[in-house]
């Protein structure tokens, strides 16, 4: 077969388990936190792009217990994004990030299939990887999702909030007066037009992202916290804000060492 | 142990896997398509709130072949949320929608666990059941989420588009004047700030809204829509409204009679 006649690979996107970096944890086998054709695909690719190629050989031995691999990992090529451009995002399309992504995608143009993942979760939701995706189309490499957990949507549904009308916006600003009026901005967007607005915060500032949506929002408007999802000891409380400046309400304690999802509906 | 201080139940919420309703299709092996904690933990609950008890009773059946139920389905309570308040969807809290589900939530006071399913996908997200999450937050029912496919999301990642700020708005008008102003306006808010559109319609008008996305939207706007995700033969494709008007990009047929999900970015 010439190389123009080569049917490309397929770009895989390959969700991992949400235990990432929680070192208390013995990790559960694989087959039991994500669906077996996610497992059974991602145990026949050899080429990877990845966020971090030590946490994605970590995957792969979990991979391996539950369905061999194709290849020993120290035979796979693992490639990962570069940090400068996914450190600011990579979502942007821009002529360095997709010259980048090409020369990532480049094995898919030599027939082999590729997995995308990143750390925790589905790759390029929250997470960097849109920039190869998008590069994939432009080359006409077929793009195939595979399951998995994604913490923004269990923490959604977890909530009890408008499941049929939501946006995620990332990060709210740290310093005080930025982020309380980020947050009454998002809180007329939630309770005006019904539109339950989901954020992140990195765990070690999960407490006072807390503390200043309970102090700032309205009494009325509906807070919710998830903390650990899909970990052993996972907690979702939602409830008024009202509710949530009652020290019974406040007093059962959350793991907010643990990545946590917040959200804000009515 | 004494009624005050019996533990209530959990309400579990219980993903399923995304080919309800594709007729030609024989169901795949329930774990291939759910990770074995979800499946483990639907064996062993006997109690269920539903979008449909008939769906849910087929799915029993697939929990059956992978993990034995822990009573007959014909032994299992299972209870359909009203009708007419699903219908128009039962996120927005009323006095009426809020006792409805304080009934369906009475054996979780009473010690059992509770699972809360949807048709296809994820309960509560573009489907009914937040009402019951809601309800339980306010009976201090705890509330767990178990993971599974969830196509909005399948659909953001495989789109190359902006996965650290998007919304998912619904459905759009289907009259003609109307949904073009509406998808004019969805245009401006992809293009401007930069989050990403997901919509949704359904599968018999797929055809007509993606020929008024690709007649609507600006040439250099970009547009993807994928179809039966997670099913065989998915396709997602992504490309600028310019790529979608070209008669080489349009002519591959796409699957539009599968459930889909359209995206607008930039």
């Amino acid at each position: 077969m010439s190389e123009a006649t080569l049917q490309p690979g397929t770009l895989y996107l390959v969700p991992t388990p949400l235990d990432f970096g929680i070192a208390s944890l013995d990790p559960a086998p694989l087959d039991q936190l994500l669906p077996g054709d996610t497992v059974a695909t991602a145990s026949r690719l050899t080429h990877w792009i990845t966020e971090n190629a030590k946490s994605t050989r970590a995957f792969l031995k979990r991979v391996d217990q539950i369905s061999p691999l194709a290849a020993p990992i120290q035979a796979q090529q693992i490639t990962e994004l570069a940090r400068a451009t996914h450190k600011k995002g990579d979502h942007r399309p821009d002529a360095q990030t997709d010259a980048a992504a090409r020369a990532l995608l480049q094995p898919a143009l030599d027939g082999h299939d590729i997995g995308l993942v990143s750390e925790a979760g589905m790759p390029a939701i929250a997470d960097p990887g849109s920039s190869v995706v998008r590069t994939a189309h432009a080359m006409a490499v077929p793009v195939t999702p595979l399951a998995g957990p994604v913490s923004l949507m269990l923490a959604l549904a977890a909530s009890g909030m408008n499941g049929q009308s939501f946006a995620f916006v990332g990060y709210v600003p740290q310093e005080p007066a930025e982020r309380a009026k980020r947050l009454h901005e998002l809180e007329r967007l939630a309770t005006q037009s019904g539109q339950t607005q989901i954020l992140i915060e990195t765990p070690y500032r999960n407490t006072a992202l807390l503390e200043a949506l309970v102090k700032t929002l309205h009494p009325d408007t509906r807070l919710a916290i998830c903390c650990g999802l899909s970990l052993p000891g996972q907690v979702c409380r939602s409830g008024t804000v009202r509710q949530w400046r009652a020290p019974a309400f406040q007093a059962k304690a959350l793991p907010l060492a643990l990545p946590s999802v917040f959200l804000i509906g009515r």
